[in-house]
């Protein structure tokens, strides 16, 4: 399928679903409204599932990982081996990732987007069973050039990087998942994500600059500089988010628009991580902005400037947990939320049913 | 056990448990600090229990319930019948505590405290397996009195209110519950917790005013009213934390004060819910003031008056969804949450198990 396809395939919230999953709640033993947020967002699953209740059967965070060529300017406190090396702890899961998904009963899919060595889709110490982690190979290139100089992905490769994360969706969606996560790793994929986000929204790059995985003052002006020099250098096009990912971005994030736009064109809704997975939401946003009807916003991520990002997208995160990991921590305690509040629709009785009196 | 001898058993952290959770949070295969709250959660478990990893075998959630003579004032948007109509829906399991614990994994132990009609502990129709919820009943009488007018109850069924609670946590700390969450069901009830918070705090009532399962304008009128009438009518001594419950309380705030107390004179965590819990937890700290070392503050309720109280606490919820619906519902959301934290703890790999790079 085209991506031109694939978008045009998303649709707004099924507003029949939505409008009965209200008069439910209503009719629910308990106070009207007193489950708070948790009863506007069932109400809005149910209208992208175009179903009500909805039903969730399985649960799938998709954690994409690349690396990036712009680590050369010094933006990141950690080495880009490291992503390889986490990818390898996430398939043996030890990973934060991991002890959140089984704790929330999630799958976990782990993507080579762009990881600059290669790895194999099961190597011996690969010892995780496939329900609780399974490694898809969707490499388009070993990391992306250094985008303080060039671009980073020529503009087959952004769209091949959407329409690899696309494929990688609707093959679990196909395999009964009803609601998606998203994560990535990828040493210094903040630095393209604040490019992402100030072509998009027009801010000033400084707003999106912070420590990611733990930088110092020296690294975030080397960060601010290399954002900067980013944007000069690529001019990407606003109106073209394509373009913006193909100059500035990154596969993980490329990945992930690719995660979104699938969710929305399948009614699925997708939980978005944090800082990284939220530059991939605008760019999503940008390409299909009907897709924003089934992005949730997990939590506002400690990443300065994530929180611009959100009210660009009029999403109100669930979580404020001073989180910064990335990797869909955020998402997947986010999406065991979103789980229960449409397990609130199908399971609770009705003031009829249960022999309640209503209010005086 | 008398009261006292509880009390004194009641004591601050353990710090070399603490110290311990810090070094191995910071030797984790992620940046230092990017758990945000969850990493501060999981030690200050580790403080509780004496632990390192501290280990949660099963989550219990105290749903206790007892009525109101002050509905008597016009002062709850149901009538009291629903007391005792909810506490045979949570042994259905069709209440919304039941439909969180579940997805949770936590038990429901529902307790009555002074429902005004008499419940049985195994009536026909109550379906649930006693996996999912148990009733218990410690009745100290059938509602209270109408503290607008009197004193709720003596002072002797204050005590025995809350070492009836002490005596249900205790049971289930002793069938492996590492974690106890708080709860309550009573129609009225949170005209004696704004009672309760007026009398400890010293702020003016109005301030604990709220609408509470949702009253009207001029039921807030009649509310104000009553807890003002209730201070001073009955003089609730602030510096007596058991005069005060039994002047203007409620059993199931008692019961839920002695859950509390029990919790921290056994170094286990509980997860307060939200504006009655809050009361109970207030009186926990008017009596033993080291047990705040042990509570947890599940969410931000919406219900006026709750963030003072948590401020008084200098207690820091960990959600804030907009719920106001009381049951536990809120509690067992947050304990899930920090069930999440010690896992992390316990479960994650070291850089260096994991063969990962440091930060450079």
């Amino acid at each position: 399928m085209t991506l031109q396809a694939l978008i045009d395939q998303i649709h707004s919230l099924d507003m029949p679903a939505l409008v009965a999953a209200r008069r439910r709640q209503d009719d629910l033993t308990k106070p009207r409204g007193s489950l708070g947020r948790l009863e506007e967002l069932s109400c809005r699953v149910s209208g992208m599932m175009a179903q009500m209740p909805p039903l969730i059967r399985d649960k799938a965070v998709i954690v994409m990982a690349g690396d990036h060529g712009v680590v050369a300017e010094g933006v990141s406190a950690y080495p880009s081996d490291v992503t390889a090396q986490m990818v390898a702890n996430f398939l043996q899961g030890g990973a934060a990732i991991n002890v959140l998904a089984r704790h929330t009963g999630t799958r976990v899919v782990v993507v080579d987007m762009g990881v600059a060595t290669d790895l194999q889709p099961k190597t011996e110490g690969f010892i995780l069973p496939e329900e609780q982690a399974e490694l898809v190979i969707k490499k388009i290139a070993r990391g992306t050039g250094n985008i303080a100089r060039r671009a980073g992905m020529t503009r087959q490769q952004a769209i091949d990087s959407i329409l690899a994360g696309v494929a990688v969706a609707e093959s679990q969606i196909e395999n009964d998942v009803d609601i998606l996560a998203t994560g990535d790793m990828g040493i210094g994929n903040t630095t393209p994500s604040a490019a992402i986000a100030a072509a998009l929204t027009g801010y000033p790059a400084h707003k999106f600059i912070g420590r990611g995985a733990g930088l110092d003052d020296a690294g975030l002006n080397r960060k601010l500089s290399a954002v900067e020099r980013a944007l000069a250098v690529n001019q990407p096009n606003p109106m073209d988010g394509i373009d913006v990912l193909a100059k500035v971005g990154g596969f993980e994030i490329g990945g992930l628009t690719g995660v979104i736009l699938a969710a929305a064109a399948r009614r699925k809704p997708v939980v978005i991580d944090g800082f990284i997975s939220t530059a991939a939401a605008l760019l999503a946003a940008s390409l299909a902005p009907a897709s924003c009807d089934y992005m949730i916003a997990a939590h506002r991520s400690q990443e300065q400037g994530h929180n611009l990002m959100l009210e660009w997208l009029k999403l109100e995160p669930l979580l404020d947990l001073g989180m910064r990991l990335g990797e869909g921590t955020g998402a997947v305690l986010a999406m065991s939320l979103v789980e229960a509040a449409c397990k609130i629709l199908a399971e609770m009785a009705t003031f009829h049913g249960a022999g309640v009196s209503d209010k005086l």
